[in-house]
């Protein structure tokens, strides 16, 4: 490891702190696109890795558990399925609600989900407990993609610390675009309700900081 | 995965029997970079699934082990690094026999090493078993990349089914380079020999296969 990024450091353009303090710029712009995809790898394989390592006190068949987990929230039924639908819809005339789902569910939502659902399995959570943390998340990872996008509409971009209206430059398929403002701002509130439904019968002190998340992804200004 | 799969299909280009038969493109040319390189993600990621469920019959603590052999093999420490090298070595003027190995070790053995090692593990091998293999594993390996070097520059296009002497035109640094010929037809011999010592306790018949994989590598003509 150290011996890679002492290699890739000395690749580094001359970069003052003003650039820095500007926004870094990303991986494959320092390191160019062959060391940035390589870099991805070297990352992926060591969240697998970490999972092995740093799980020794959890029961091991739980952790064999939790690695299927995490390798399918990446894959081809995962974020991947995700991205890979979203290139391909670049550019498409009509996205519906059920294709802009599938996209956010796999980009956004199946990662979230894998964080959530993998403490659960590690902490013990029996079947029942499980399912309703897994929807859980599914339901503040669409949550926080339709506040996304109302956020981009009706903020401006010192409000957001981005460019707001990006969205509507690019002629991109948002919840707004096809349910209107208000029944967007009605599913926002829906998903955040039905999100903290599936809390109900935990222990209230050890639900408090997932009720925090959601509501945080419901509220947020930027 | 269908899904996907069927995404990415309907932006195949046109290609007939007789292009394929020429020999295939490869990802990157028929679906685009973006797409080859969330394949390259997807299927890491599904080889991390496959492990955690193709294994079921054996110990959840080896499974567990093995997993993290595997990603240590891809990682920053394996494949990543040899590759990343490689990348950086490229027009280098002076590349030694240390740095020649370095690549070598990482970019080649490591996923060979792990291929055997894997298989030790969840077939039961004890530390000393698998100590044997790892380092059968790593011998075989070089054996590899000193083989592929001395065919590139001793065999024609025809023999090798590959152009032929591609290391010299690209003023590759390679075993005959440094070494010259014949040191590094002894050195193949060496790690040969080095190979198959590992395998003198195993059950001759257990060994047999690993014994006729390492005697490939060495004699193979392209």
């Amino acid at each position: 490891m150290i011996h890679t990024m002492s290699l890739m450091h000395d690749d580094l353009p001359c970069m003052d702190n003003d650039a820095l303090r500007r926004g870094k710029p990303t991986n494959h712009r320092v390191f160019g696109e062959e060391t940035a995809v390589l870099a991805g790898d070297a990352l992926l394989s060591f969240a697998f890795e970490h999972v092995a390592l740093a799980t020794r006190g959890a029961s091991p068949e739980n952790v064999v558990r939790v690695l299927g987990e995490l390798a399918k929230a990446i894959g081809a039924e995962g974020l991947v399925a995700g991205q890979v639908v979203d290139i391909c819809s670049e550019g498409m005339a009509e996205v519906g609600l059920e294709h802009l789902e599938f996209i956010h569910h796999h980009k956004t939502a199946a990662l979230l989900e894998g964080s959530v659902v993998l403490g659960a399995i590690l902490g013990g959570g029996d079947e029942e407990e499980v399912g309703k943390l897994r929807k859980f998340a599914k339901c503040i990872g669409l949550l926080f993609q339709v506040v996304d996008d109302i956020l981009d509409l009706t903020k401006s971009s010192a409000e957001l610390g981005k460019t707001a209206g990006k969205d509507l430059v690019a002629d991109k398929t948002t919840y707004p675009k096809l349910l209107g403002i208000e029944k967007s701002r009605e599913l926002a509130e829906e998903l955040n309700r039905e999100a903290q439904e599936q809390l109900s019968q935990f222990h209230p002190h050890k639900a408090a900081p997932l009720i925090a998340l959601a509501n945080y992804i419901a509220y947020r200004d930027n």
